[in-house]
């Protein structure tokens, strides 16, 4: 093979895999947003067709002696090359350990295993799920071992969400965080609980739209580039490149904070894709690099900034213009503490900030147990209920909005959930070293998110997958991660809205 | 080659066309409709590599090795699998004609083309227009002339937008139709004019989107797969197969009937595509066979039935109620004549249906003498100002309304303006065999399309591509094509609502 040649055959392989891959987000994008209600058998069909074809583009003979050959020329290759064929590679020896049949049974078996976690939820019905999460955790059990004879399985899945992760830091993590925010949630229930009567009540679509759109701008969302529209669960997609962005999502008429807080977490995961450097685009090189890092950014935008007390006072004058009757017996200080309520409650994605990481903990735990054999699924709703009543003080009143609520363990996605509480933690320690050179709290108060974008664009989004999570932290943070830093932020919110 | 093999590659060689169709058509949909206007280029970008992807799908090797072999084994095919044989290798031997490195010039030029289209319509500029016009006329006169070197040049695209179709019946049609549709608008001229007062107004989106449902509805349109989106100009695409179909709209606050009829119109076209036999999806038979008779539902729908009396006396009701105020003056005797208003107008899209095969004939002849050489391009202008002022009596103000008005030309689409006036004629023959049967007004009256979609599936929908044109009318008519069935109900609409 020719190395010129190569080189360019790389650029053509991953322009094609773009182009499947902008036809397919778009395809289901169309499914969640557009699409009449009857048209889900002509997507899976086409769908299917269009995975066998993008399946053999990746991994078929060709490709992948285009990548070992290339693989063979290292010192040959720049550094975004290297780090394209590592990518492309990493994906393939995956497959080539695994037996192509099981491989087969488990992608079929995922299928089924959603659509009965689907029904499953709506009835409260753990006993019709039990045999296909059965068969999840035991397909994951042997695929880690194929592909990692010598770790533990649930480090490899770790490892695989958020490259560099495992049980020790989860576990290390996590005690810091348990041992700081369980005394902090008894604190706050210790004080009179705050109000949130000024987010409930009867908000026009038409207007949350508006306000929608107006977050969009404020956040500096490149509104040619980022596309809004509505679904039943909100996410953010990117299509064939990061110069395509959509988010979504959903209003509520009897809660305002929902599709708002959803739109800036969403708007923070797009200003991450978009804000990758240009020349990324049709490469693997485009858009976020890890679930922990995007979720640093969503989080960091919805929370960190969009439940700020700046935010809260910029924000609250174009609320009343919005929603004058609604918001006529209000301050800016009730909704910037209506916004920061902390309540132990059933339902991780409606979490406060603070109880936000305990439903993560608590999966994490579960899920850990499941891997090691310590636990069995079908004991899973018991153990689930037992944590809430243990971390969170609260009953369960069915496996709906218990252990059934998230589909993540339906598709076999064990290892994903701590890098929600990771990429939070994350956030907090951008913020601090952001404020090193950024006035961020003045920004605020004058809705100005140009000085943060700028900042995270420097540091974090340009790179694209280009540096590895690790890489971005080191980058950022100037020092090793550390939560405490988290920790300081949530106590420090906490005493301000509750005044302790 | 094994026939049965041979067989089996066929069915999924369409489902793979299929797939492509799906993806590329959805990218599209969604530039028209949702997608931020700041991401052509990612479109096109993705458009194009598929675009690569799927010629050489459709026309390598592989596929004329598959194809060419079926077709020597005609005898052993049903007479479903020689009509895909026959249409998929239509394609592939024209392609096989033209010298490619024209092929390629020609469709970059034509992208180029509709782009300064675009522009020179925007600004009234025919002269930017002219030199790419000009080389259009000399590709597609080259390559009729590559293709069928004993045919005349335009009678071959006209037999490939419409199959039969050539100089000498449209000029035996148009010459008809002019013969009485002439005097016809005379008649009308020298009558008192009806007022359109009732459809001007101020007409809430939000209200005329449930109008537009609630016609889906009562057309007898499946809306768990046909969906309802808004473009700048309202069209109708099969996404994959007939099993997902969009039709869209646009509200037009001033005007009523706008999105009105063209939520007919497209429902017309989708009720055609969608009425396909079920297990013609995933072929190249699924859907409309041709434009003629294409336009002869869309227009059948929107003209025959939706601008009739019986109809215009069950809609009124309707509007009343969404619209109280507008209509409170009004009765559905006004309704009904101001939707069938007859005035010489400039633009053909927004003809009444009396001036409307006026503005095709224009076109064909011009288009004629352009293939002809008895027209030069530079002189295009002055000519179709001319037959404006002959034909409709009404003088052109500029050529954005003029000669730039429509798109069909700057992709080279001469021919395919006859198949709109051909399916309005088809249509109101149709209508007379269908009475023999059917009670058309009395469905009318009562709202009820089941009658009328019912007869036309039987004798058009159901058969998709599996029929030619011909076929179809010999199936719907029963007799030879005769357009004084459609001069006869023009006239007596006319005579209805001008009292002559």
């Amino acid at each position: 093979m020719e190395l010129e040649q190569a080189r360019k055959d790389l650029v053509t392989l991953q322009v094609k895999m773009s182009a499947y891959s902008h036809a397919m987000g778009l395809i289901s994008y169309d499914g969640e947003t557009t699409a009449p209600r009857g048209t889900a058998g002509n997507r899976a069909q086409t769908l299917g067709i269009l995975s066998e074809i993008t399946y053999q583009l990746s991994t078929g003979a060709d490709t992948v002696a285009l990548l070992e050959y290339l693989d063979s020329q290292k010192e040959q290759l720049t550094e975004r090359e290297n780090r394209m064929v590592y990518l492309l590679l990493k994906d393939i020896r995956f497959m080539q350990k695994i037996p192509q049949e099981e491989y087969v049974a488990f992608e079929k078996l995922a299928v089924e295993s959603e659509d009965v976690w689907h029904s499953a939820k709506i009835n409260s019905d753990f006993a019709s799920f039990a045999p296909y999460l059965e068969k999840m955790v035991d397909y994951r059990l042997r695929f880690a071992r194929y592909a990692a004879p010598d770790m533990d399985p649930y480090d490899y899945w770790l490892n695989e969400f958020e490259p560099g992760l495992n049980r020790e830091k989860c576990d290390a993590f996590f005690g810091q965080l348990k041992a700081r925010l369980v005394p902090l949630i008894h604190q706050c229930a210790a004080r009179p609980q705050v109000s949130d009567q000024c987010l409930k009540g009867n908000f026009d679509d038409a207007r949350q739209e508006t306000l929608a759109y107006w977050l969009m701008d404020v956040m500096g969302l490149d509104r040619d580039h980022v596309g809004l529209s509505t679904t039943e669960h909100p996410f953010t997609t990117s299509l064939g490149s990061h110069l395509d962005e959509r988010i979504t999502t959903h209003y509520y008429p009897e809660d305002l904070s929902s599709s708002m807080f959803s739109v800036i977490h969403e708007g923070g995961h797009a200003l991450y894709d978009t804000g990758s450097d240009e020349d990324l685009a049709y490469t693997v090189l485009d858009g976020g690099v890890s679930m922990g890092i995007h979720e640093s950014q969503s989080r960091f935008y919805e929370n960190i900034l969009g439940r700020s007390k700046g935010f809260a006072r910029f924000i609250f004058p174009k609320l009343q213009a919005l929603f004058p009757e609604e918001m006529k017996p209000y301050t800016w200080q009730d909704f910037y503490k209506a916004v920061n309520k902390v309540q132990p409650s059933l339902i991780r994605t409606e979490a406060d900030e603070v109880t936000y990481c305990l439903h993560v903990m608590i999966r994490y735990e579960l899920e850990k147990r499941l891997m090691a054999g310590e636990l069995e699924v079908r004991d899973l709703p018991r153990a689930w209920n037992g944590m809430y009543r243990e971390y969170l003080g609260i009953d369960v009143p069915d496996d709906r909005r218990g252990v059934l609520q998230d589909s993540h363990w339906s598709s076999g996605a064990f290892g994903y959930f701590p890098s929600y509480a990771l990429g939070s933690a994350y956030g907090a320690q951008f913020l601090a070293k952001m404020k090193e050179t950024v006035d961020v709290d003045a920004a605020l108060e004058k809705g100005d998110f140009g000085p943060m974008n700028q900042w995270n664009r420097e540091h974090i989004w340009r790179y694209g997958c280009l540096l590895t999570p690790a890489q971005i932290l080191e980058n950022a943070m100037g020092q090793p991660f550390d939560p405490s830093y988290y920790l300081n932020y949530l106590e420090a919110k906490c005493k301000d809205v509750y005044g302790f």
